[in-house]
């Protein structure tokens, strides 16, 4: 069933669930004949995970702010060109882990003036905005408890421990800001509690 | 010798003899004493040269000209913030191989909204802009002749063809617009006598 188009977005720190959610919710919408495309940032394109190897391999060279996001918003931009758009014009709901808010959050939290650069490139290159995010929200404790098995390496794991607090909350304080398309999730529910959550949300957008 | 600063750069088609007269240019230079930095656009830093492997090993996939142009602003932004202000604020002569007049023309002569996201994203993320550019300028018929033996496929040699005319007179153009910084020079003439010219040149901004 080709129907109304949906651009949703699930955004939170790392830990939270994001993936298990968006697989979920596809699944669902499926099998209630929704048309949806999964995807993910940085990523979803050729071109955007080649991009996203390369923001991996030269995360040990010093660098500007300013390269990060441009990196970002190129690997975005050709994202939305060759996936997001083209899903949303065929009326399709397009389900992704991580998008701008992420930049915001990731790159600007601590910096006004980077967090300016974002909003600007963003509203100048890439111009499309989620209609529903859901912010999946965890104490630092429990975020940091579910990644240590994924292989992390130990400094890397310490300096996003120190910070981990201030991202949850920059998260949270985005959802405060655009009210219209962000809801909070506790994410420390069973899996399943939150599925339904998400899928009674994402169904009401849909009618 | 560190002296007054000064940013220059070599622009025009491929073909034209710009690093020719970037290691000339610096060798004299160098001779009188002055401090001076040889550098090359898309490229200068190991982040700026893993975007050049990046935007080469990508040339055959479809994708816009935006990602294109964030993906060269980021380079630019590493190598300006790596390279070129450095040596700058150091006292030295930068003499770069392309900048973004390059962008201008390469990415941004057939479309004049493209072209206006690149001033405007050069505005906002890169700031800098050279002090002395010298416009090689060529035939098409005898560029095409200088690169025939580089080895590049001949299907986009076949399609670069088509549009170098196009190309030359963008660089004219854009030295017409720049008049404060942009010298045209001959690129048929002998070598030799090209670099003395772009020395007196360059001298006369070092005084």
């Amino acid at each position: 069933m080709d129907g109304k188009s949906l651009f949703i977005t699930f955004e939170g720190i790392d830990g939270t669930g994001k993936s298990t959610q968006v697989a979920i919710l596809a699944e669902r919408l499926r099998a209630f004949g929704f048309a949806c495309v999964e995807t993910r940032e940085p990523g979803g394109t050729v071109v955007a995970e080649k991009i996203r190897e390369l923001l991996k391999s030269i995360r040990a060279i010093r660098w500007s702010a300013e390269v990060e996001i441009l990196l970002l918003t190129a690997a975005r931009r050709d994202h939305v060109d060759q996936i997001i758009v083209p899903a949303l014009k065929s009326g399709k709901i397009v389900i992704c882990d991580r998008y701008l808010d992420s930049t915001r959050i990731y790159q600007g939290l601590s910096d006004s003036k980077i967090r300016a650069v974002i909003e600007d490139i963003h509203e100048r290159i890439i111009g499309i905005s989620p209609d529903l995010t859901f912010i999946l929200d965890l104490s630092p404790c429990l975020a940091l408890e579910r990644i240590r098995g994924r292989g992390i390496d130990d400094r890397y794991f310490e300096s996003y421990g120190d910070k981990i607090e201030l991202l949850r909350q920059g998260f949270l304080d985005l959802a405060r800001e655009h009210p219209e398309r962000c809801l909070v999730v506790d994410a420390s529910l069973p899996a399943a509690e939150i599925a339904d959550i998400v899928y009674g949300e994402a169904r009401k957008r849909c009618e």
